[in-house]
């Protein structure tokens, strides 16, 4: 068993459902101060976070990630236990595995095989984690960034362990992520009794011309780096069950996620000069979640290129899709961010898994960014 | 106190919310018998009715109504026990005052001033009641036809008590209602992240123009009996709560009032044709709550034209709108319906109320119509 998977199911056999980190920092933290690392704790609230440094000087390379997973579920619809690590056909089962435990044990074992080669690297090594990253990611990532402002100490390249791999690992990076944008829209109609409709209004019936143009509206075509922005109403209610009553109200939540190519002003001034065509009073709040953010090819991609085709040899994929992650928090700091993981295809379900020769894949493709980064 | 005052009190004394008769029905049904009405209890399932039959020859004229009220609701909004009935300002307030508690002690009234008066009427009275308006109305009224209809007995006239006037006693009576049809509609997507819109399809976005094209169909203009056909979504509803997850499902659940110029297999293959012009899966179900029905200007409407005519100085209009009524399971057999009763204005409603003069003109517009009709 390679220290990589040893430490990966120490991580899983601890039940750290968000904010709980339930003692994997402490465990992580031990071991890098035994590398030397200076190791911080920065609670904010119930959330436990981790900073760990070891150097001074620039630049400094932060490997961050999290020690929280998403809740189990069912747990009669696993194989086995999520919070006891097995393997079965190569793989590594439990929560967490691969989003992104596994990562996290890679960053660590990396920074212990790396450090050990070269203890007069150059610039600065860091880690932090945070054990809200699938929470309200409010006490987490962008607080410790907050306190790390504060006192002027700048990243400057962050290498996040997000799970960016599609079929085989190393296939795709993240060097960057859409932004989103949710409203939360209430048109107000007058309630009252179906079979007297001129007495009441319907505020679907104003409201779907309208809501059909938001769904139909191009927003834009993307660019080199992003896909068309795109909008999706994901909740809609109105009516209170009763057949026979026009309801007064309806309420419908959408999130935007759009490219570079548009700012949160832009894209509220749209949607409002949509609404504005139609006959109705409504209320329309508004919540950003994340600007845009993105890491043109410069030093940190070209390092995970390299490190992929060294490793894995094959040529990786840049890519700005899917969700958010806490990237977003640290790369308004001008730091370059990649994120760079194992495969994807299980996290959030039972059963999630990592390929066992992937986590030491990935721990050599994280050791080949320090060297060509710091060494 | 007026015998009918006095009579609805005893009647709103009675708590017989849905389906609960609470004794109303022995009560009337013990004054009718000593007036020589052959009288049946017709119990289905939980539901009381009463069926009492003054003479055999035809014409037959049919006196209507339910002794049944709607929940009073929160006890602390009304200025008075809805139970305990009480007369402020010459206003008799109680649940049921106006919906049709009033009506059917007008009824009862009436019968015995037109009986005593004219023991040997021609034709045949009766008096049908049931304790199921207001709920399911499957063991109740309908039953009681059906089983009027197996022995042969036909009704040419029913007076239906319902409340009709809208501002003054008299001054609208229904000589039909329209069509009631609902319909349940699911319209299917596939769930996804918001973060990954090409991976999942989204059921409001598909639909949204097949939904707003519902809204804006012109189904009829009506004609000169029926307002125009209304088409009403009364419930809609998407999305779990979650605001990252586009939903695999929207369910929909609508109302058409319809004319007598539509029909439901129509309205149907319409409401088809215009979901079919969208590329989206869907499932649609059905519920025909009533058929519109008519009674055109004959002898029943003329008699009710000419009584409030006589007691209230004034022409009344005749109307086919509001919700449905007892009416619809009448109207089938042949037989010429009208409703007419006291003021809607507070029926359903906390501090429901009725004018204590008009439930004495009330009485005296059905004597008259009785006059008429069998004299």
């Amino acid at each position: 068993m390679s220290p990589t998977l040893e430490l990966a199911c120490e991580l899983i056999a601890r039940p750290s459902v968000t904010p709980d980190d339930h003692g994997c920092q402490e465990l992580i933290g031990n071991r890098l101060a035994a590398l030397g690392f200076a190791v911080e704790a920065m609670p904010f609230g119930e959330v436990t976070n981790l900073w760990a440094r070891r150097g001074t000087e620039g630049p400094l390379l932060c490997l961050a990630g999290h020690t929280d997973v998403v809740p189990a579920g069912p747990l009669d619809l696993w194989d086995s236990d999520p919070f006891e690590p097995v393997i079965r056909d190569g793989m590594l089962y439990g929560r967490g595995a691969a989003d992104m435990k596994g990562s996290v044990a890679a960053m660590v074992t990396a920074l212990e095989t790396f450090v050990r080669a070269h203890p007069d690297h150059r610039g600065s090594l860091a880690v932090l984690l945070t054990s809200d990253e699938e929470g309200p990611a409010i006490n987490g990532t962008a607080k410790v960034i907050e306190r790390l402002q504060q006192r002027g100490e700048q990243i400057d390249y962050a290498l996040v362990g997000e799970p960016s791999s599609r079929e085989r690992l190393g296939d795709a990076i993240k060097n960057g992520r859409r932004g989103s944008l949710s409203g939360f829209l209430t048109i107000h109609g007058k309630q009252g009794h179906v079979a007297y409709p001129h007495l009441a209004n319907n505020p679907f019936h104003a409201a779907a011309a309208a809501l059909a143009a938001l769904c139909a509206e191009i927003w834009d075509h993307g660019n080199a780096y992003f896909p068309p922005t795109s909008f999706q109403i994901a909740n809609l209610n109105m009516g209170t069950g009763a057949e026979n009553v026009i309801p007064g109200q309806l309420d419908a939540q959408f999130n935007l996620r759009f490219s570079t190519e548009l700012d949160p002003d832009t894209i509220k001034r749209r949607v409002r000069g949509i609404l504005d065509q139609g006959d109705f009073d409504y209320e329309l709040s508004w919540r950003l979640s994340g600007s845009p953010f993105l890491t043109p090819v410069g030093e940190l991609v070209e390092a995970a290129r390299t490190a992929i085709r060294d490793i894995c040899d094959l040529e990786t994929e840049l890519s700005t899709s899917g969700g958010t992650s806490d990237g977003r928090f640290i790369a308004p700091t001008g730091a370059q961010v990649v994120e760079l993981g194992p495969l994807n295809a299980t996290i959030h379900q039972v059963d999630e898994c990592v390929a066992v020769a992937d986590l030491d894949a990935l721990q050599r493709i994280y050791v080949r960014m320090m060297e060509q980064l710091l060494q």
